[in-house]
C-alpha cells in the first residue's frame, strides 16, 4: 500500500522546459509529454492533456515563459513585442475555465513593465503553481471543517491533483475530511463523455488510501434519496459575479438534486477562478466538444453510426442552489453579487 | 437508406425453439442466439442477452413452452407437475421487472387448468406477444396525441423494439409523435453503464430513420434548461398500485429535473407493468449488479484498480413526479392510488 498522501503532480517545471502527465492515458498509462514551446502548451491544453482550471491557468503560466523565451531566440530586444501576439492563442486554447486567461492577464501585466528578460515571467508562474497549492490546503481546511459527522460525500469530475497544482479544490475539501475523520463515504460520479471521475479522481483516491465508490452520473438522485450523502462537493471552471458557476457538465444536475434532497452543495474555487467581469452565468461562453465524445465510451465507438450528440462539456449552476463558496480568501454562505465583491477586496 | 419502419424484432419463435437478438452485442453485431431450453431462456435474461419489462415477460411466457416440452419428454403425463417447480427459477432470474412473474403467472393459470399437453402454454405465449404489440400501437396512439407542438422530447434507455414485443413503449410514443410530425428534436440519454441509450435506442432510431441526438447522462438537466425539451418519455419496470415507477436508474434524476424546469414527465407501461400487489416502490426490490458494469466502458476497464462502484441499475421515481400515465386502457393524469385501481377494474 501506497503510504505516501497526494504525491501526484499533473505539471511539472524544469527550468527550460515543462512536463505534462497526459490525463488521457489514466489511469492505463502514466506517461508524461514533454512541453517546450508555448505552442505545444496551447495544444496540450486544448487535447486535454492537462485539464481543470487551476492547472490550466498553472500550465499557460510556464507556456508563456517558454512562448518568451523563443521570442528571445528570435526576436532579440523586441522580444516582449514578439510574445505580446502570441497572447491571445495561447488564451484561447479552451474558452470556459477563466484561470487560462487570468494567467495570461497577469502575464501581461508582468510585460507591461518592460522587463528585460523572462525572468520575471518565470518567477510569475512559479508563483503562481505555489498560490494554487498553499490556496488548496487553506481551502482543504475551510470546507473540511463544515463536514464534522456528515456521513458521505459526493464529488464530480476530477478537482484534485490532476486538475490544479497539487491538492485540488473539491478533492482537497474530501482529503482534509477524510484525514480529519469527518467522512464515513466518499462516492464520485464517473462524469461521461470523458470520465474524469472514473479514471482519474478514482485513481487519485486509490493512491492516497481513501476507498472510493463510483457511481453512473444517473444514480446521484437515487444516491441522494437513500441518505447517506450529506454533501456534494465540486469545483468549478468560472464562477460570475453573482456567483453562479459553471463547471463539468453533470454539475447544474446534481445541484438541482442536491436541493430537492436537503444535501448540502458545496462550490470550492480560489479567487483565481472567480470572474468578476462576467455579470452572471449568462456571461459565460459554454464549451461544446466533438460528438465523437459522447458516441464512444472506454475509446471504442459504441452508438450506432448515424447516431449524432449534444456534447456541452460544462453547465451553469444558478447562484441559489449553491450552499456553500469556499475560496482560500474565506467560505460564502448563499453566495451573492454583494458577498462576492466583499470577498474580492479582502 | 432502410425505408421500413420497426422492423427490429428481440425475440422470435420458431415453434420448437426461440431466438433472441443478442443485445449485449449491439450495435456493432447482429447476432441470433438460440434458446432451446427454460433454463437457457433464464439464463438469458439474467444476463440480458434479453432485457425490458415487456420483452422479458414474452421471452419467460416462451420458455415456459420450452420447459413445458421437455417435462413432457422427460416426465410424460405428470409433465405440469415437474414444470411446476421449474418456474420459481425462471420468474427469479431477474427482480425488478414485473412483466417476468406476470407472465409466468399467466403461465401458472394455464397449468392449473390441468392442460393434457403443452398447445394451451404455446397458445398464451403468442398471445402475450401479440398483446404487447398491439398495446404498443395504442400507448404510441394515446401519448404522442398529447404532444402536438411539444418540439423536442427526451428519452431514456432503451423501451422501443427490443425492449418489448415490438414497436416500444415509450420508443413507441416517440415513432407515433415523429410520424404525426409533432416533434422536431429527440434526444436519448446514453444510460449508463449499460448504454442502452447509446447503443440500442439510437440503433433503432437511426434504421427508422429519425435522427437522434445522444446526450451524457448528466447533460440531461441543463439540456432541460436550454428550453428545447417539452416532454421526458420513459418506461418502466414495474409500477406499484399508489403510482411509483421502478425503472432504469437515472430515470428519478431525470423526474427531478423536469419537475424543476416544468418539463411534462411521461411514463408508458401496459398494465401488464403494473403490481397491484405492491402497495408503494418501497415494495419494489431494486436490483443491485456488478460493481464491474461501472468499472468498464465500452468492454474496457476504465476505473483505476482498487476504485469501488454503487450499481443499481433501476431507481423509483415517486408517483408525485409523473405528470402523465399512458397504459394500453387509457391516460391518467397526475396518477395515483385511486385513479390506477380504476383503470385496473375497466
Amino acid at each position: 500500500m501506497n503510504t505516501s498522501f497526494d504525491r501526484v503532480r499533473a505539471i511539472r517545471w524544469h527550468g527550460d522546459h515543462m512536463t505534462l502527465l497526459d490525463q488521457r492515458l489514466l489511469p492505463a498509462q502514466v506517461e508524461y509529454l514533454r512541453i517546450d514551446t508555448l505552442h505545444e502548451c496551447a495544444q496540450a491544453i486544448g487535447d486535454m492533456v492537462v485539464r481543470g482550471a487551476p492547472a490550466i491557468g498553472i500550465a499557460a503560466a510556464y507556456g508563456v515563459v517558454l512562448g518568451a523565451r523563443q521570442a528571445q531566440r528570435s526576436a532579440g530586444a523586441r522580444w516582449c513585442e514578439h510574445l505580446y501576439s502570441e497572447l491571445d492563442y495561447l488564451a484561447g486554447a479552451r474558452p470556459t475555465a477563466v484561470n487560462l486567461g487570468w494567467a495570461v492577464q497577469r502575464a501581461r501585466a508582468v510585460l507591461r513593465n518592460g522587463p528585460a528578460d523572462p525572468a520575471p515571467l518565470e518567477a510569475l508562474a512559479i508563483a503562481i503553481h505555489e498560490e494554487d497549492i498553499a490556496a488548496n490546503h487553506r481551502m482543504g481546511q475551510l470546507g473540511a471543517a463544515l463536514m464534522a459527522h456528515s456521513g458521505g460525500v459526493l464529488t464530480h469530475c476530477n478537482t484534485g491533483s490532476l486538475a490544479t497544482g497539487g491538492y485540488g479544490t473539491a478533492l482537497g475539501v474530501v482529503r482534509s475530511a477524510w484525514s480529519a475523520g469527518h467522512l464515513k463515504r466518499v462516492y464520485a460520479g464517473e462524469t461521461r463523455p470523458w470520465l474524469q471521475g472514473a479514471r482519474l479522481t478514482a485513481w487519485e483516491l486509490v493512491e492516497d488510501g481513501i476507498p472510493v465508490q463510483l457511481i453512473a452520473d444517473g444514480a446521484a438522485a437515487w444516491l441522494m434519496r437513500q441518505g447517506t450523502v450529506g454533501w456534494v462537493v465540486v469545483g468549478a471552471d468560472r464562477v460570475a459575479a453573482n456567483g453562479d458557476v459553471a463547471n463539468k457538465i453533470g454539475t447544474y444536475s446534481l445541484a438541482v438534486a442536491a436541493r430537492q434532497h436537503g444535501v448540502k452543495f458545496m462550490v470550492v474555487a480560489p479567487t483565481s477562478t472567480l470572474d468578476m467581469s462576467a455579470d452572471s452565468g449568462e456571461q459565460i461562453p459554454i464549451e461544446e466538444r466533438a460528438p465523437a465524445e459522447v458516441l464512444q465510451a472506454g475509446g471504442r465507438p459504441v452508438a450506432a453510426a448515424g447516431a449524432g450528440a449534444w456534447n456541452p462539456v460544462f453547465d451553469v449552476t444558478p447562484a441559489a442552489l449553491v450552499d456553500i463558496l469556499v475560496t482560500e480568501r474565506g467560505i460564502i454562505e448563499q453566495p451573492g453579487r454583494k458577498s462576492i465583491r466583499q470577498l474580492m477586496q479582502r
